[in-house]
């Protein structure tokens, strides 16, 4: 069980670090509590713990540093504050709706309208928070196609020579000259995460989903950073292929 | 060369048949040529013959009896005559706009306005003829949350407990009372093409794709028939998910 304890406090320490930072940094209201561990966190620990309780050696997913969380990221943006400001006046900061995985990720309270090369829109664009410094609109194909933009996939951040687009808030319009893109899937790894699996930034993964409609992404782009927690993002198109609920089973393979 | 005569011919010889066919029955207007052999066929006799002449062995793509062809069945239904004429009037039949690859199989002129249940619609959704004995809606995971049908994944035709929905035409309206699915992705097999692949009708196959968005289908449903022709269909959240384009790598696999 020693283990298992290190493990937890582990965790309680990061949240100490995490509510610790938001008070420091105040750039946002605190209108959520800080994130509590996510069930599939819990669910490793648990599994550790009965393993070990019933003498048994651990299978290949419990021996893992973390254990292993897919989600779907539907279509959303990323905005500069200069951006924010222009879109919800001046002064205006994103506000915390929902926290997100990764550590002091979240999505925001407010959304945007996207107009694309047509004049068609999608409303209720969710913006990710917080801020960084480079405007980006993400994608699926069956948006893009919808709204009759030729989006290329990219990995986040490269965004040169990418299909730009008009946003409308309540405070007045942004034109984004470029940053439409369609994320290519990827995994976030947590160093610990990219040893155990052998792989580097820049590879490649497969991430193999179970189920009825069973399906493996056979180019899943690696990130590894100490802030990272294990986490694979696929999109909608990508969720919907493989019909993701929160019981498939999923597995990352070299 | 003489294999490469003999596999015209065959071609040349369905066509007849087909045009025949159509004459015999008279079932629709012929707003449309018979359709031409597709460019894949063409393709697939170029290889053959090239790999002939170079006195070289047939990879084994080229040793298969028939060419790969996948297609993305984007969001469709398949109409009884008797909903066809409560949809379009007394004595109503649908028009063939353009053929498709399996025999006799066209996308009509027509379509309909589907109402799910919390009164979103969507417009122009196309009418695949000819009539069946059977309604049937077929969608992407993504237009199914979209109108808010919780919708089962099925095989074509197995329809018995799954959600309804109200389907409006020029002429009224037409309720079913279920016959809303995600069809499986599956793949259309001559007897010659299962033996090639060593596999039955209800086994299932793997569909690799290749590209930036590698993906493979690991669960490909097998359709057998001396009718059909050798042909995945996939839904368009699998094919944008994979971002198929025409020039994207395919292969079957057992």
């Amino acid at each position: 069980m020693e283990s298992f304890g290190r493990y937890c406090n582990l965790n309680i320490d990061k949240m100490e670090d995490f509510g610790r930072q938001l008070d420091e940094i105040g750039a946002f209201p605190m209108s959520l509590p800080p994130p509590s561990p996510h069930r599939i966190e819990i669910e490793h620990l648990v599994r550790r713990s009965i393993y070990q309780k019933l003498g048994r050696d651990l299978p290949r997913t419990a021996q893992a540093p973390n254990p292993l969380l897919v989600n779907i990221s539907a279509r959303h943006c990323h905005l500069t504050p200069a951006a924010v400001e222009a879109l919800f006046g001046p002064g205006a900061k994103l506000t915390p709706m929902k926290w997100l995985y990764q550590k002091d990720q979240f999505a925001a309270k407010e959304t945007v309208t996207l107009i694309g090369p047509r004049s068609r829109v999608i409303s209720n664009l969710r913006i990710l928070g917080p801020c960084r410094s480079l405007n980006q609109v993400e994608l699926a194909l069956t948006d893009s196609i919808a709204l009759g933009f030729d989006v290329p996939i990219r990995f986040s951040g490269n965004v040169a020579g990418t299909p730009g687009c008009m946003l409308m808030g309540p405070n007045g319009f942004f034109e984004m000259n470029e940053g439409v893109i369609r994320a290519a899937p990827h995994v976030h790894m947590h160093p610990d995460d990219a040893a155990f699996s052998g792989v580097k930034a820049g590879d490649f993964m497969k991430l193999k989903v179970g189920g009825p409609c069973a399906t493996t992404f056979d180019r899943l782009f690696v990130r590894v950073d100490p802030e990272f927690k294990l986490e694979v993002h696929i999109d909608t198109d990508e969720g919907n292929a493989c019909a993701l609920q929160p019981d498939t089973p999923v597995e990352l393979l070299k």
